[in-house]
């Protein structure tokens, strides 16, 4: 623990160095959903730790939110262990089988919306579901929606991905039965303010049965989905 | 001056009863807009002062958010002067003739909104200007907004006013070239938040060339229509 | 149109009373969500002639925020035809059969969101689903939600309503592995801001896989598990 | 797609790069406004996919907030395709013949608002509309506005672009009949919070009819007046 | 106190009834300024006991926010004591005499700003200083202000009252070298937010200089003045 | 349930009227704190349950935010049980023994605040705990509070409250060692906001160690003080 | 014209390069305060421009948030013509003569509020005026206050300057009584948010006649000092 | 001082450079509390002076949210004086000897809240006061909270620091009976806003007793601690 290090002094301090970070490894027999490691505020010492205890312990691993420079470290350190993906800034380690066919569709309204669309994408991977990924499609242009109706229709779930004034899955909901999960995006200037107006309209929609996740949270969308499938 | 009344003291101040309020008179000149009288905060005896002056100078004159209860005051008072709507809320005195065709229509998202439309209607009636009224064609019915397209297009200016997530205006934008003026509306609850919620979504909507006023403000739409109007 | 009843000018105005309100009634066979009427904002007049065309056709219907005012209204002019509960504020006209064994359980962290669990299971009933509910178990006394587990793990859907800093579906998420719609409620004083701290506490919350609804809105909640339950 | 790239595994889907983005060509059609490509958070390959798009159909086309680096990338591969313009970081591609004399004012209230009023001079004369520039007239030397209402008061529309408290559109409003939209900017300390309190001083501007668009649109403005001049 | 009273238990509280209110009486000595009786919040029996101090010791007091329910309960008790207005919801005993001439003028936007002005007028009164009020000269109408520019550029202080966007002290900051105290009133609906815009748009004011108090605060402001004035 | 009373339906609803409300009875042994009830929005009924078990198992209880109708609707039924307080809006039953000399303080910054003190008092009463109360010596009048530092410095355990800026307890915090708990109060107008602007002040003071409960929690910040006391 | 020159096009653009930044020259007459120019968002060739018309009218003239790099550009070109100072990141061109004794006091409640008390002092410099500047004299060590009470209680006018909670102004406010005016600054963190809680502690205070300027502005704030010294 | 440097005027000033920095050194005597010096508006000069103070006088010194860069400057000036700690940014002067058994436990719903968590113990291990450090034990794996209660039940005082949504302050004080000091964190992305959610998710707690201080306050939170230590 660093308190003693510089100070030299002892103090009655159970929590050393490599037990800051406790996985919650049950956590998947309880849920459904294994841990994700959140990587954006870790140290690289602590990821590190969490890859050694992945590799002793074969277990497989998502990380969200991991950053270049991250994953070049841990690469460097453990060669291959983990598939990265710049766009989504994922990181998985032994994904599960494919299971199934696609019964999601991951849908944005704007390119920009893309890599919160591949956090969903590779988090449904990572659990074996195959995803069909449907981008552009926003509202302001509608026949571009309309085109892709059947296809959507389809699918159990869609998860709708939009920023600014999300209007998008509004749309979606008084058109098709599907489970809806919004997922707002930080896309946007001005009153866009950082995703919380997208995030707002979703939640006043007037298409009733709509769900929503947090801004960005494309991470949250797919495990929702996950927690959906796995109770039918 | 009621200071003078209750304390019986002297006071340095130029400003008595009579001339509380002033009535811009020749704004019309210069804007094509004539004042209106925002009624919400204005006392019984402010109104009369304000009918007494019309009346004198057979004057035409809009009053907004008046009361039920400040209407039949001055109805009271001055009989028939006053051409009173209880759902927009408004008074209407010697409007102009009705000069044209209509080039402009109203449409809101749910029935909801009519009181806001109607302020609009009765604005533009007081400036001889007719309109299409359309209600209750939210896109959570799609088909709808898409059965009324036709009539919609031929427009010069549309107003349209929604509440919620008004996703409304976004789409109609999409689908037609006029110039189209959003009102946001205070309808919905939750994160609603009296309309400043529709007020965002707007501000950042996706379809292009959007112009919005404040939430509830249908007199404000009716007036910026009337400034394009007048310019051409 | 009241606008040309008290100025006696005729306008272009194709809007009549009529058709201020416009039944979505092909909203169902595209969504399986049949359109519901949000009646805090609706005139005596307008639910009459929502009545009117609901017994003529024969529709089933559901009426959420009925005030007990408006159901007295309805009740005096449609003897019988709608079923209130005061608690929910909901009205129902011919709700669907019990189609089966119930697959959603409600829970409430406190006594104070029963009205909110309510119009969930309302909605739910007028589907024909019906739901076990589970009140006042909050985590602040954490016995009281282990004691019910078991019974809530078999259940394919939670609808988690709680108020203040809504605990419940975090904690909830973090044991069970079915899907969960968290519903913020209003309850609370200073900063719980009529249920915003409760929504941003869920939406940023530390369980995975949790979907949102807007503040007190056990009506959306349910419709939400309506479209998962479609889609199996 | 790059999620099979790095992770080896086949996905069902449907989306591949070439299709991120979709650009929406028929919109013109519709609206008489050419989709615009907005820059801030578009990757270099989708800007040159968008370009060599352009360039086999000879299309013309706009694109805003533009950084200077994107600009380089582009001009490289594609030399003299774009012409840039630094301040207010658009570019354009194949504008339309200036058609008409000048119709439009803008008119900024201090130096620091002219990026702005340049986006919307850009979006203009890309829509080959010439327009009257009046710069630095804030309310706080009122006699630098005043002196130029001749000027003014001879336009169609004025879009009018003003930080901090924004009071010239009000000022303006009341001087002119011309129609005026307002741009709120982001000019300002402090409660400026980023052009939050312009916008909303410009919402409940005591001048009747202005309408607004969002805070540093200047591209929403000028389509805002091209709707309007194309309606006429 | 009413703890020990429905208890029947004795704590340990040296607080008794007549200690609730501390006249903080040498603050006038301090601070040039008497301490004045906020009446909000108060209840009968605490304003029947400041009374009763201010009779017994002579003393000269002036009430805010007294409703008129709270003046009538005290003229049963102590007829003649107190001075009441209730347009700025004021009551005074024994003002100071009227000094000198008036040094201060007080504007406002518009006619609803009055009682905010009142508030102002009265606190000066109070202390012996007589003032000029000039109402309903805001900007949407600039020449109602311009003919007012003579009599109020010889004035020392200028308390300048607007409610809405609050243009008014921005555009007399330009025009006049006095000392100018703005109040934000709130007037306005919508994003008016009781006031917060009126306030915001006069912090980030383009005209030098200026001063703000809180929301509808007239004391506030007429007690700065005071401070100004005692000064010199 | 109420539901199965107006519907006639069977549905699977294990929550029947007597459940609706799960006392926490165990949580005292747990947490030292026995739970309260919140009565704002609790239902006639729900509270004359409560009180025949509190009857039944001659148990203690303490009632918050209970208004006057509520408790005499109760002391009806229930003659006696109830001790109530109407300034704190608290009833208590069969409080603790009065344990100790008083190790706590309770002070205001206003005579405004004192339903806050009170609720704090009461609480403290109710688990056998006495106060010093010393109210209005808010720091506008400096000696005020400086006359009282003596009595002060000697409790273990401040509670000072205070609305508007809250400048109390940061300067009570530089002059003396105790543990000060801060209450913010809606006490204020205009940007005092409902108290937010008091708790931001409370929670960025300059004097360390401070604690804030939640806007006017008088109940809250007497169980902090209880915790300590009980860890002693 | 930028626009002209990178696109070869005529446009109808009055505006040319040298009136992009037109000086109020005659603002000092009417209003005894000169223009300043606030240099955040100014390109540097703004600035020369302005420079230029300085030393060709011999015109004195003060410079706010002036950056190092903008300091030292100008240097290069102008030697000596400004002198900067790098604390408060002001410069002054040929300040007035010192006119009389300081009736000014700036004082702030901690070190890091130096640089807004410099902007303040040097802005009165710039003006004529001098000031007694004491520092670091927060209320959480109230005798540093109280210490120099005596010196602060002849000036005429305190700045005072304060941030995180602010109280400060509110203790001096009930202490002396000149004239106050509270610049709140953005020092702290978390819920300091930027300055905004200190700035509306101090709109709310308890010590009545605080008069308050916009976060961080040192330089309105000693611009509102100027305008009182100006009439007297 | 900077101001008479670079202007070269002679102004009436007597805040010199040494007295910028008024260190409150009498200030442990009155509330058992020494000053720390915020280091992050610092400048390095300014910590060189209170260093040379502190070397002078022999005192203890803590400092806080000191920069890597700042710790070097000093070092490099005061070789050995500074006890670094670089998770925490806290530099410590001559702590005070470990006094007693640890009464006090510090934990953390994750491993990014543990700078947060350090700032505190290093504040307290700067008070001699050891402490008892748990992390990563948040709530959605309710496991590895309940496998530690017994250690912490006997700890007289929590400091608890969580992020997100901050369930853990509020099952822990339904589980334990020490006195809970919360501190929210900023970890935490969209809606999460920097620690505002967890803040407000804490006040409104439905957990009694628990108490609050600002977000990311460690500090604080170790005062708040001592205060309550030091009265006992």
């Amino acid at each position: 623990m660093s308190d003693q290090d510089d100070s030299g002094r002892k103090v009655d301090n159970s929590s050393d160095k490599e037990k800051e970070v406790i996985l919650d490894l049950s956590r998947e027999n309880r849920t459904g959903l294994a841990e994700a490691i959140f990587c954006e505020a870790k140290q690289p010492n602590q990821l590190v730790e969490i890859c050694e205890q992945i590799k002793r312990e074969e277990r497989s691993m998502l990380f969200t939110r991991m950053g270049q420079a991250q994953y070049a470290y841990l690469e460097e350190r453990f060669s291959g262990l983990v598939q990265y993906d710049p766009v989504s800034k994922t990181g998985i380690v032994a994904p599960q089988e494919i299971r199934s066919e696609s019964q999601i569709a991951i849908v944005t309204g704007g390119s920009s919306d893309i890599p919160v669309a591949r956090e969903a994408s590779r988090t449904l991977e990572f659990y074996g579901q195959p995803s069909l990924n449907i981008d552009d499609v926003g509202v302001a242009g509608l026949w571009r929606l309309l085109d892709r109706l059947d296809e959507l229709s389809v699918k159990k779930i869609i998860i709708c991905i939009a920023g600014m004034d999300a209007a998008l899955p509004t749309v979606l909901g008084g058109l098709i039965p599907s489970s809806i999960i919004a997922v707002p995006t930080s896309i946007g200037y001005g009153m866009a303010r950082d995703g919380e107006t997208a995030l707002r309209a979703l939640l006043v929609s007037c298409a009733p049965g709509l769900t929503v996740v947090n801004i960005d949270n494309g991470y949250g969308a797919a495990c929702a989905a996950i927690r959906i499938l796995n109770s039918f």
